[in-house]
């Protein structure tokens, strides 16, 4: 048992976090107000080409593939950190070509993607130059599970043809996102986890409208934000299908644990950063004569906060260890753990932030109103807790009715 | 001991909860989608003003205030009840001219006003004409202690020079706000309680100049919105301060205390309201084949819910019942009990609706989100949590020290 | 509505008080000295039949009985604050003859047993003469539902002939008891809530047997102690089934009602007492410099106390005046929040009333251990939390199906 | 980073867990059956002798030991998981060799005591012929702070005379107990760390006198037990003194982090021996019809569970990674948050194994009371949560006062 980073993982940590401290953080209230929010298409602030092009420079690009061709092969377990760095700011995963769901995206391209659909857009993402959305969740049916998606991609000659509406498709409006991956029901009569087709569609395909962007307690999320999106009667080339028809649920299954493991590493990055500005703040705002860290309560929050995010840390990394060792199925429980523990945690410490801050910790003058936002949703995104819990309490029974 | 309310107190609940189920609430969805978010000045729902119209012929206007001239002649004890019902709508409050701080402000001219101040301006605001905001908080020292306040209010002759930066001043976006309520810095020589000064000023006075509005997680809270004030040189006359120099700490203090107790019961109608539809949401919305109510914790949350709401509506009941019988002063713990325990307690239950609705809860489709801010602020607004802690630690340890 | 008590409430609350610090709470630590712990039968000490004399004569006798015949006519939500204050003494129940299971047994007898039962056993348990038990719970079972009881109680000719084993029959140590209440299946064939009997039996009647008396946490709760008791072909004559055959759940369910309150009751007294020692403690300990009140959370370690103890007292006087008003029908829901809400509370609070005592609170110099296991042991008597919280859920989603 | 055991920790832990399997486990009730409690002195299961012989023959013994020479050279990281093996039952420690304070008491004579004094006491107590006491806490001082510690150790020619009050003295019951370390001040001109000695005194020695042994929760905790004990005119030759006078702080230092290790990782096992018992119960017990897994909130319980119980795990084994790596001045904040983690994570866990359990829960019939006394005990030994709390405050408050 060995708690130290590896070699490479140290080389990189200690890159990222000079990149992340000397460019990234100072230009984070500039990049804020450069968002001009209210109708869309939203701008890009431009640092955030500037940066992408120094990241790339830098050779931190692309970091979560972990392979030596696409990335710089990285396990998860090398990987973690550095997506826990890049969480500490809204702005940074995309400045390394490392945010969801490109990510998510790029890895399904790379795994099951054609010769011809990588050529298309698995480049230019790999290159940064466009972006993309992943459009499975629906409004109408329960997200957590697969199975009770209702819109169609319907195989018809050389065609399969789209209908459907989805939501909390992330990253819709961004003014760079060219493609999505839209899941739909092809078989109803194949066998359960055969139904379902997953199926590239450009964004300016006839039929593909977006409603409207969703706010998260009145946050858009620019310039990802989170789009309803509706499928009408879109027509699209049959070899458009990822992997062919009915493999849409295998597809989503392999996609899930890198994912989890990314979103949590870096809701602890959000959580520590809220520490951080929080331990700050008690040290330098007075009240009734003395520090804030020197009164009521305080001392206890900074302790239960270290020991909740310490905690949080250790058991993502010893989930993105486990996928590593013995893969998404043996680390079932794990990643569902901390799928649970890391958004609860970040979402409690964020909310200290903001209340020993006071007015100003709900303004757009700190990051924490957004880092909050990002914790919130992410209980509810990739499977809200109620279904990990289950899932872990499942696994746990089951260690019990074996014997 | 008689939890019953008075026979006129259940007479008006009987009437505004017809109210809000039949005018108030169906209109409510129509209401937030009116709202134009963005660039000021905001618009007014129409709704609003008809709404206003009939509460006030249905004689549900200006309950908050306790004589018979002005209101109703309901105690504390009974308005808190309607305070609650008025909190089950984001929208609803303005409707019965019962909102903050218009109704703090329309106390402190009844109670502090000349005759002149109160024809200019307390008519208008009992009629609903106009509305105002109250300007006490500053950016730049802990809110907690009134006495830190920086702005100052310099008496020069017959004029009165108002200077300073204050933020959270609510209701100053709404397109009928005419006038505010400026607390500064007269003498800081005199006795530490009789050094400020409250300042009717017109929001169109030279030198007053709204900064920004405030997003609440990104929420700008309209039309009614907490802006950030400039003030400079602001020239007054002598006689727009209320009641005399020096006397702003005395009118401060007297303008908690009730107020405290709407807000509260107010955040408990948001909480109940909440609580409605996550029950709603529990029995009809089905997963893995049963309503969500028959899975997992979710009966428990149910019931500890309902416990949470209940305790903190009685403690509440029990504030106002102290305040209408031994004054603010003997309700003193009482009342900084109720301000840590109903938005707390509002905050969960709305947090666990959010959740049990998914991605929705998140959205304008639900008040959620908007009942989410609003328990959020109250959190930090009239004194935050840690401060209400520390005078209830320390009344409770003088019961010992006196012994 | 009115948190006043009334006049007949105030006037016993303040000679219960003025009897209980100058005759029971001095007399505590001799009273826990004198109780010889080991091998039973246990002693009494002789300070209570001194203060149960004092108590009678004082005129603070049976105060728990709502009727003027063998009370003194308080209503539930009268005695309730008796209750509280009697609950601050492990050892002060007895000595008012208020202590469970006694209560609950002279209740069953009063509105249920016959002249010659009345004659025979509630006559000297009215007069503190003997004690009782009342055997219920069994331990293969699941007695949180009263219809599966096991144990039999057969009606054969002129008798009834008992068999089974029971657990967690308090009081069944005390050197007084003489009388047990059985619960027991007689007709399997009738109708679900008309198949048990309650019958009367003598502790010493043949194939009655005490197995051992039960441990919570290795305290044995001398004097009183909680009984496993077997039954073996025990012979009673037909007249000792209360109100007849076939009654025992009509009986049990009328039981619960009063009692459950008189327990929330008395744990909250128990909180309080505890929190009492928590706030001297917190004054009087130094370490570091300081007194501990003044050290990290201990501040809102108090505050959060006095606001949890509060709420739990006013949500219990709510139910009680709902059992005056409505009844135990209408008042089901209040009952169950106040089983789970008022022992997990004192729990809380005599936990950190032991931490902030160090070992000392650990042991049999204070009474927090003894209220401790008070506490722990209400969780699951009377039916465990996961139950009330189950009604409590059940009764608020029919508000919702009913519309 | 790796999350794997090394081979040689591997080989002890199937070494361990089939020993505890095999041989402790079925003992255990056995064990506690034939413990007679009551006046001492206590007996001794006659299984423990048994089990330690076989528990030596088979290499099991003395695994605490850093060394080759006395124990089989295990680093700290290798140890945790087996200190947590050992903590799954009340009587296990002692079979193995390991229990506390032996543990600590062995480290401090190896590493400070002279060959005299190793001949005398080390051998034994590594041979577990005897056993051993640490006398450090007082009734009187807030024993968070060693130098406020007021019994004497006065040099006087050729002795060391001994004289004040200790308690918390565990292990000072059991029959096989020889010797006791006590603490007491020398000097109080010499520097504040340097005042006081720690003594060898055979508890037979005249002076020497147990006043008691103290409950916890009325347990007393057979058959170590904690002892409170008066030392009055203790006369001490000067060589009995470990490591000369003025030395006591700094082996009371050394002493603490290995041995909180320890601690921790058996009350994890504690915790671990609850959770599966509380699994085991949710799926055999059945209420209205099913299992108990699958009724409310019983699932969540579980899964909670599992994520608190694996996080303080990864926690503890990280600390001892760091004491092997960086030492305990390095490790200083993580042994401070294992120390209020993990014994809180249990107190909770085996508190829900008890509600699980029902009235079962409390008794004797299942280890889950000995276990939460146990844990509920160490949140204040070795320093209070509090003391913890504030010492990882400050550590992390120092971070950003460096800066």
């Amino acid at each position: 048992m060995d708690f130290a980073h590896s070699p490479k993982a140290r080389d990189y940590i200690q890159r990222l976090n000079t990149f992340m401290n000397d460019e990234v953080l100072p230009n984070e209230a500039g990049y804020f107000k450069s968002l001009v929010r209210g109708a869309r298409p939203w701008n890009i602030p431009a640092i955030t080409e500037d940066l992408k092009a120094k990241a790339r420079t830098a050779g931190l690009w692309n970091l979560f593939l972990p392979d030596q061709e696409h990335g710089v092969g990285l396990t998860n377990t090398e990987y973690a950190p550095l997506a826990e760095i890049m969480g500490r700011s809204f702005m940074a995963p995309e400045i390394f070509n490392c945010n969801a769901p490109d990510t998510g995206n790029m890895e399904v391209l790379i795994q099951y993607g054609s010769r011809e659909q990588q050529d298309m857009w698995l480049k230019p993402l790999l290159a940064g130059t466009i972006r993309s959305a992943f459009c499975m969740t629906e409004p109408d049916v329960a997200s957590s599970d697969a199975t009770n998606i209702q819109a169609t991609a319907t195989v018809s000659g050389n065609e399969v043809i789209l209908n459907g509406r989805k939501w909390w498709s992330t990253g819709i409006g961004h003014p760079a996102c060219r493609i999505l991956i839209f899941m739909g029901l092809t078989d109803p009569s194949a066998p359960r986890h055969r139904q379902h087709s997953m199926v590239l569609v450009p964004l300016d395909a006839p039929g593909v409208r977006i409603e409207r962007m969703l706010p998260v307690f009145g946050d858009l999320d620019e310039p990802y934000g989170h789009g309803e999106v509706s499928f009408t009667d879109v027509h699209m080339p049959l070899d458009y299908i990822i992997a062919g028809p009915g493999r849409g649920f295998e597809i989503a299954q392999g996609r899930l644990g890198p994912g989890r493991i990314h979103h949590c590493m870096r809701v602890i990055g959000a959580a520590e950063r809220a520490f951080e500005l929080l331990c700050k703040r008690a040290l330098t705002r007075v009240a009734f004569g003395k520090p804030l860290a020197m009164l009521g309560g305080n001392g206890d929050i900074i302790a239960n906060g270290r020991m909740a995010i310490e905690q949080a840390r250790l058991l993502t990394l010893k989930a993105a260890w486990m996928m590593d060792t013995v893969g998404v199925k043996g680390a079932m429980s794990e990643i569902s753990q901390i799928k649970v523990v890391a958004p609860n945690v970040a979402q409690a410490v964020i909310d200290q932030a903001i209340q020993i801050h006071g007015g100003a910790g709900l303004t757009e003058d700190l990051p924490l109103a957004a880092l909050f936002a990002y914790a919130r949703t992410l209980r509810l995104a990739d499977g809200p807790d109620e279904v990990h819990r289950r899932l872990i309490a499942k696994l746990e029974m089951r260690k019990y009715m074996s014997r």
